[in-house]
Order: structure tokens, then C-alpha cells, then sequence
């Protein structure tokens, strides 16, 4: 295993309240990175050998509302300067999933003894950076104001296949006011690196979706009868088609438990 | 009454088709200008006394989405150079209404014998050139396909009002599936000065709406089950409320013969 020698950098004092998340995260902080950081991109994390690496990439390129690329590794580097100062991304992520054949085997809170020269690691758009868009325009968010998770879905919308990566979208669902729904495609537009305009709304069964009080991932919401049901790509689709591939080996963050960036949300908007 | 001297220029020979639509209407044409000159802006039409234009002025800027202003004339003059060469607002709209107290008194081809000093018109962007941006794309719009009037419903969202300018917003409806829904939310969004992004879809009922087969004005389109109406804010708002607001004196277009400018409906996108 390759040693980086990063052990000066972190004793330094953090400017950043991201890279101060980060730190204490390589602490042993183990909770959800929700409300962490105000203002700074959190990411969805997949580690794969480098041999799966290319089609992974081939996959985000080809589904890029679910699985939005923010930063990669170089093969076997666990840092990604470009996402955060001081970044270990086998530390710095609360909890981890270590997958094997597509079960989950392990949660780490940090994966130091899974690293490999041949790992590569990939760092997905999140939806905190547009729920904190939403939110800045006085949206209200039903999961949020309730404080439990987003609920997620798997649908019958087909990801683009490569290679082994194959499979369903998974979405995200936030109710809204129909008046409220229109701004929320709006806000969401200007963020196509964090899933971008909803792929949905209004019909859940059209998508696959039997019952909105099911979620297949997360916490089920309320949605008053004056609402529209609207739903985003989510970055939990590569673990879905991560399972799905049965692959030998992945490692992926645990729902909800990002990695924080030094990238400011509004860095993210295009308009 | 002022005279204006057009005639040399109406005998010119007409380059834009727009031009030339006019001309047409000028010389009688009454129909649909659904259709007509295709990429050029069409507008709805309200002509007022002066002492009446200020506050319709002031119900123009109150309520923009309804009501966006692509051009006015001056006191008393039927030009509007600014909207199109040569154009003449007396008689370059193929059918007008003539109200008096409320109440529509005629229907006639042109309004010379009705025109006055005191007069001031004003043109306010209509849905044709957001429809067309729409069709570019690839929607389908269900009364364009059926060949029948948009159907338009008078809602409960109230106008904010401006002396006797009062009363609900009229808006008119297209049924989409969701993933083109959201998308006519983007493609409308470029369009502020031709009733920009939907004020409402899903919910008729939420704004008043009982039955949508049964439209206020225009042609009832059937809403499939795996479709949503999408409510867009629409320029026969101001009729609804000179009809409301009983005027002594006002004249409009007749719905649906509208006038032709010389603008592009592309310079309308402000992105």
C-alpha cells in the first residue's frame, strides 16, 4: 500500500468548516453529514479496481442526472485536490460500505485496511447542494422541516447500461405545492452537476412506484392532497446497480454520511 | 382626429412576411392568425383612453405574467414603430372588439372610425411564440395537434389590482407527460415577455377550476391519465378585466386574430 504523507497537513489548523468536517470525520465522527458545513458540495462516493473503473465511468457519462462526476481520483491516489485541501477520501467520509459480490459486508469508519494501488475513486453530485438552493428561495422541504431522510424509490426508468453496470433509477421525492414545483425545476436547472431538474413528477405509478409510503431507501413523507409528488435522479442509483452487478468488490459511503468539499454550492450553479 | 400618412409606405412591396401579414389584414383578412407568419411575435391587443392607460399601465406592471408589455403607442397615435414597419394598430389586427360598459358592442375589421386622440394601445406578448419554441423542441401541444383553441379557464389566482383594473387570472392549459412537462417549465422560463414559466399544473381544482373540459373560452382538450394540465397565465386576462371593471370605453383583438410585429419570437429568449 502506497503512504501519503498527509500527517502535517492535518495537525495544521482548518480554515475551512469543510475541511474542519473532514477532520473530524477522520476522527471517528460517525453521523450524518446533513447540516454540516452550510454552503459546501457534499458527494456520493464509489471506490472501484481499476479494471471496473473505466465502464463505472462510461456509466456516469452515459446517466449523468443520476450519477453527476464532481471529482475523481487518480488510480490508487486516495487524495482529490481538486475536491477539498488535505483530503484523504480513505478517512474522511464518516461511514463507509464495503461490498462484496453486491452484499455489504462492513461499515468502516474508515477503510486505511481496504486501500489498494489499483482502487479509483469517484465523487458524485449530491442533493444537499440543491436543497440548499430550494431552501434559500424559502421552499419547504417536507424531510427536512420533519427531520428524517429523503425517501428514495427504485423506478422502472433503465439507466444506460457499461459493461457490468446496469439497472433502475433510483429517485429522490420531495413533495411540493404545484406553484412551488414549477420554481423547484427552475432552481434545480441552474445545478446539473447535483442531478439537476427533476426526471419526474406527478405520477408516481407511470415510474414504477406502487406507493409513495414505501420507500425503497430512506423515510416516507407525507403528501397533502394540494401537492405534487417531484423526483430527482439520486446519487443511491450506483449503489442499486453496484448490488445489482453482484460485483467482487466496491466500497461506497453509507446513505446520508457524504463526503464534505471544499466547492460552494453556488460554485455549482450554471445560470 | 390625426391622420397619419402611410399610404406610400403600405403600397411598398412588403419584405417580411410579417409586414405582409398585415398588409392582408388591412385589406380585409379575418381569420386565425394561429399559424401566420411563423417565428414572428404575435400580441394581444388593449386599447384605452388616456385617463383609463395609467392604471391599466400600473395593472400591466402589477401582474407581468399575464400582462407582459412587448410594445405600447403613444397618445393618439395608431404607429407603433417599434413593434413593426409601417405598422397601423387601427386596422392591422384582423378582427377587434369594441367595448362599451362591459360589454362587447362590435366586431369590426378595423377600428378607423373608432380611433381617437386620447387613445393608447397596448400589445402584450402572447403563447404563440412560446408554443413555437415548444413545437421546436419536440412537444407535442395537444390543441395545435387537434386543430382547435387552447382552452383557457378563469381561475381564483387574483390579479393584483390597479385602479378598475381587477379580477382573476385567465389562464390557458396544455397537457404534458411529466418528463415533457418539466421540460416545457425550462423552454418557458426563456420567455418572460410571453407569460414565461407555468403558473400552475397538476391541481385544477387548487385554482378554481371544476371541470376542464369545460373551458372558460376557447376548445375543451381531452387530459390523458398519464398526463398533467400545465396552466400558463394568458393574455385574455385584460379582456376579463375590462369585461369585470364595466369600462365606459375600451377595444381589444378578437381572441385569436391577433397582431403580427416584425419581432422574432427567438429575441423573446432571454437565455
Amino acid at each position: 500500500m502506497t503512504v501519503f504523507a498527509a500527517e502535517q497537513q492535518s495537525s495544521d489548523i482548518a480554515v475551512l468548516p469543510s475541511h474542519q468536517a473532514r477532520l473530524e470525520c477522520r476522527a471517528g465522527m460517525a453521523s450524518t453529514t446533513a447540516g454540516i458545513a452550510n454552503g459546501y458540495v457534499q458527494g456520493n462516493l464509489a471506490i472501484l479496481p481499476e479494471k471496473l473503473a473505466g465502464a463505472f465511468h462510461r456509466f456516469c457519462q452515459l446517466n449523468p442526472k443520476p450519477c453527476p462526476i464532481i471529482g475523481m481520483s487518480d488510480v490508487g491516489n486516495p487524495r482529490i485536490p481538486a475536491l477539498g485541501v488535505d483530503l484523504d477520501i480513505r478517512t474522511d467520509v464518516p461511514r463507509y460500505r464495503v461490498w462484496r459480490d453486491g452484499e455489504v459486508v462492513e461499515e468502516p469508519t474508515d477503510i486505511l485496511a481496504h486501500w489498494r494501488d489499483d482502487l479509483v475513486a469517484f465523487v458524485l453530485g449530491c442533493s444537499f447542494s440543491f436543497e440548499e438552493a430550494l431552501m434559500a428561495e424559502g421552499l419547504p422541504i417536507r424531510h427536512i422541516d420533519r427531520r428524517v431522510r429523503v425517501p428514495m424509490y427504485r423506478t422502472t426508468i433503465a439507466c444506460s447500461p457499461a459493461g457490468p453496470f446496469a439497472g433502475p433509477m433510483v429517485v429522490s421525492m420531495r413533495p411540493f405545492k404545484p406553484k412551488d414545483a414549477i420554481r423547484a425545476v427552475q432552481i434545480t436547472t441552474r445545478f446539473p452537476n447535483v442531478h439537476g431538474a427533476p426526471v419526474h413528477l406527478g405520477h408516481p405509478h407511470a415510474i414504477g412506484i406502487a406507493d409513495l409510503a414505501k420507500p425503497d431507501y430512506g423515510d416516507p413523507v407525507p403528501v397533502e392532497a394540494d401537492e405534487i409528488p417531484v423526483f430527482w435522479a439520486c446519487g443511491v442509483t450506483p449503489q442499486a446497480v453496484i448490488a445489482a452487478a453482484k460485483l467482487p468488490f466496491a466500497i461506497t459511503h453509507a446513505p446520508g454520511l457524504m463526503l464534505v468539499t471544499d466547492l460552494l454550492n453556488r460554485q455549482l450553479a450554471v445560470l
